[in-house]
């Protein structure tokens, strides 16, 4: 599979540059007779949108989704979905003092010792822009699982910059520009936001993401383990440093005593697995969290060079998030949407022999 | 790709059960000339092997390597390259109790539920003994970066449950059965290790990997990220619940200023990153980190349930790992060089044309 | 990989239906630095259209080829080329008709038994209209080509119903509509196809390829063979049913003194092979062959049934072609310059260190 | 997928040389709960040995299987299954000669340009010796469509040189040592191939193979298509240089009135498809057709260049077949019993919800 395709049997591969004319995706083995109409993208793609907020950055797309391809009179066929999203709100004048330069912190640097040629304008095709994609497939994805499996896949903000939440309540994490758990601490969110976008600097952010209804079974040994590939996933978003499945990096510390789940009649009596053992979901809710580091375009100048080899300051003028793992809630939901749909193709393929044979646990 | 196989250029296939006839696996799409001889194989796989201390399963493999097919007159010869390692320490006969049950915290249940009949036999396919094959992969990955591009890998013990290194010394891990980097403290970890073995419980721990001499360029956006493949890559391990790159989850708390890392003409100034930026190396050290959970197979018993659906108490005798961290340093290096040499590959593919075009930074 | 794309590392994904709002692709893969702009399709586009003479089919397409991504400044930066192509000549009205029922000869039967559902509007997915995107992606495959090997591709009709060319120049194939090698013939051969056509009735083809200037050592053995690529390509092509490499099924009734090809100091002495061995290009011209079968859409009556199951009678009425070999050339030739180009990259990702060890021979 | 690996969900991966210590392979997906055992390769790998008759090479190999990993209790568990056969009766020392020259007709040239070095012993691994390991997977692949979907692939040899069949028998098929469907001809063909072999020639054959069974849906459009992958499957046959669906080269000449199949109530009036249309299969029997050409081992001088660039002479002594299609049938079959297994597989991970929508005919 090519690097811009992601999924073995639901395959979803994207294109596009920042402020090139578009951006797209074909998303590849969706089974037949699901519903889709582009209505249907557009809850996702504003939760994910800038410019809803003060919070993010005040680039304002339109993202339409035109459907090009792959449905028939309201049901996917079977064939290739073709996604367009044109590019509306580009200002790539913004960027043309950028063009010769490395902003810290971004992949201009990399990109130029990779190809020896980068489309400078809002980053490219390094852009989070591309993400904007990922979360139209995502909602093909997640229609499916609902409607096939009954699955349910959910994401929110665990923890902004120092701060995390005091409450857990999945009504507040939609009413909120947030994605935060707790309504209570809004006021103070927002607060801490306007003081950071005043300062020019940015903050991290963690995402945490709950997948219900998985049942026992998905995922494949040992290379394409569910939670190898949940780590790909969220590792290939933009700004991510850290990938979590269940109690992650706090099981260092744990005794096996406190780790393992136990089985009673009725169920596993914890979940600090995450919903995984030896890479197959267990039927538990599927947990994961993906690290955000902060945002590099600040308005504080950075030191850098340019293509000359000359020193050079960078301030980041452009239209930036100061903390991109806030909008991140939607597309952290389809990564992991686009991983579980894949696998259960994967598991029926091989396994669709195999009747409910173990003994059932609530 | 079967789930089977790692990597798209240099692709590894992994096969065998714990306490089947053998393990083993077939490395396709080395280059050819490389030098390579079965003893090669005995460094990386003493490091990882069992019962090499009192801290460590007391099961004794001689994990001898026979090359079947790939190599003429010592060199490689660009066909695949199949390793065969006899399994001769086998005891199936400790497993005939959990047979009919499901161990707490274990791939039992989930096997099982996937597909209807499992080998229970030392975990079968789960079991830690396939990464014996990865560590064979790993050296002939390691010699070809060595040789080819002046890479170096090297891993280490960073936390054994609540303890952390209190120096760093590369000469050290080398010489402790604990691949820790602080000399001084290894008789603390010893009765540690000691104490922890006798309550019958088990510890998590964190090893770091550090990836020195990979040029600038290696890794492919977006979905092939190598930091998106490295995460997928060390999530594989067994017993791995968390993966960093560079700063990982430390990223959440800090500011934009503080965690980009900028450039000088003398190169960067720092490497929060930890060498990957858009997916793409740096230049920098490759920096990555993974969890592993503390060992499900403890003395003291766990409430689970049999496949007759009655509630049974699991005691795990066998000869277990008190933690399993300390033997993955090698397992992770592996995997890291893995992922490395395949992307190597790949970047010669699409870029033997770029010159060095960017300005180069020491 | 998807079933939708095609090739391992120079990787093409094509969407669309016939009648649906566009058709087009992603190219995944190419080098960065390849010169490319909309005016470079349309010379290929051109050959493949229909209606560009009264042997091909009636409909008129624009075939203007948006770029979406992937090239800046007039050269390709390495990331996915996205190309989009707007359908603007569909009459689905023409296919009320066979919405309930089975055209015999064509994939409604096996499309509506695989996916119960379809889009009968022109055939859907199983158009030859999706072509179009194989020779846009071709386009950029032989351009790369060209470039960095100086290889060129090109086809001919070698064989249309019971006619054969009586001679052969390169210079008359580009000079009439049917490719046809012998300028001599071209008033037979439209008098066969004027008589054919007011008959109703349809008839095969056989197109024949050839790719100069391949350096010896493309092709991967013993799944990835140059050979069973280009088969796997041609025999994905509508209405194909037969592929031949050299001398292909007369080598049957050969004696291998006659088939095998001898060397000398200054080359080999003849191609019965083709150009490849062991899979692997020889470095002469490579030689392919591909039979068309005789189109389905007819207007001559046929028998079916329809979707309730009764017997019915199916005229196809619509715009089509008397011998889709015909337009098929630039097809041919696109399909063997896709897997030219991903051979050459595959081969410099395993075998870039490899010099010139073996004897040079002419 | 590397390239030496066959398949998408159920993948075949081989690795070995002529003569060296061994040849195997890893099945890996599929299904579990199978049974498999070692009597069950013995068959089909009699039927592919040589020195079976006086017809064949004399080359004596006991193609004993050891199956090392994922059978339990004599069911496949759905982990790879690693297949390994040893190689015994190599005589390596016929080959000598040839260590520093090029066989015409053979992969020696080729390999040598690719790799910049070769295991001569034997042809290494472009010998038609990997494809025992073939014919044992497809005997895992036709024992799980028998079973599961009552599919038969059998093949049979259609053409010797310049003599075809004049009759067709089943039961003749496997009752002669040329898999020759009309008896009456055999001693005929005994005639001509011990005056081939005095005469130190070799020829070419044709191979049938028809797959019974296979219901409708099974392919996958448009680069997944059955038609192309069986294509590519044959021709990765050491030796194929032509392959044909149904009516294959013929239908060039015919009308689309004779060459489209006609549906009625009780199913298709002819077969000329050969079973399959739009890619996907029609639910008549697969029709599939190899062209051998004959052997480049020969006692007949022919010219070459040996490695210093020298002009010299070469007869191959070894052991050779003087035709390899005799013993192909049985690798003929198991490459298409590989793909329609991988078709299966895969059909139903995208198609599992698509009940029987379309009349069925019967």
């Amino acid at each position: 599979m090519s690097s811009n395709s992601f999924g073995k049997l639901f395959t979803v591969t994207t294109f596009g540059e920042s402020h090139g004319p578009a951006i797209g995706g074909v998303v590849d083995g969706c089974p037949p007779g699901l519903p889709l109409e582009p209505a249907m993208f557009l809850h996702d793609l504003e939760r994910r949108a800038t410019g809803r907020s003060r919070h993010t950055s005040q680039r304002h797309e339109a993202d339409e989704v035109e459907i090009l391809s792959g449905v028939y009179e309201g049901r996917t066929t079977g064939t290739p979905i073709a996604l367009l999203i044109r590019n509306t709100d580009a200002r790539s004048k913004d960027y043309a003092a950028i063009a010769q330069t490395f902003r810290p912190g971004h992949a201009d640097y990399t990109y130029w010792h990779k190809y020896g040629i980068r489309d400078p304008r809002g980053g490219g095709r390094a852009s989070a822009r591309e993400t904007t994609v990922r979360v139209a497939a995502g909602v093909i994805a997640k229609a499916w699982l609902a409607r096939r499996h009954g699955v349910r896949v959910r994401g929110y903000l665990a923890q902004l910059g120092e701060l995390v939440p005091k409450g857990f309540d999945w009504e507040a994490v939609e009413q909120n520009p947030f994605f935060w758990p707790h309504a209570a601490q809004v006021p103070e969110l927002e607060r801490y936001m306007d003081a950071l976008r005043k300062s020019g600097d940015s903050v991290g952010a963690r995402v945490n993401v709950v997948a219900e209804g998985v049942p026992p079974g998905w995922g494949e040994p040992v290379y394409g383990k569910l939670d190898a590939e949940l780590a790909a996933a969220l590792m290939s978003i933009n700004a991510v440093k850290g990938v979590e499945i269940g109690d992650g990096f706090a099981a260092v510390g744990q005794r096996g005593s406190e780790h393992r789940d136990e089985l009673q009649m009725d169920g596993f009596t914890s979940n600090h697995a995450g919903g995984i053992l030896g890479g197959i979901s267990t039927g538990q809710p599927i947990l994961a969290s993906a690290a955000f580091k902060p945002t590099s375009s600040i308005l504080i100048p950075g030191r850098s060079v340019d293509m000359e080899g000359h020193a050079v300051d960078v301030v980041t003028k452009g239209r930036h998030d100061p903390c991109v793992g806030i909008r991140a809630t939607p597309i952290v939901e389809a990564m992991v949407a686009l991983v579980l749909m894949d696998q259960a193709l994967r598991h029926r393929a091989q396994c669709a022999d195999v009747g409910d044979m173990a003994p059932r646990i609530a």
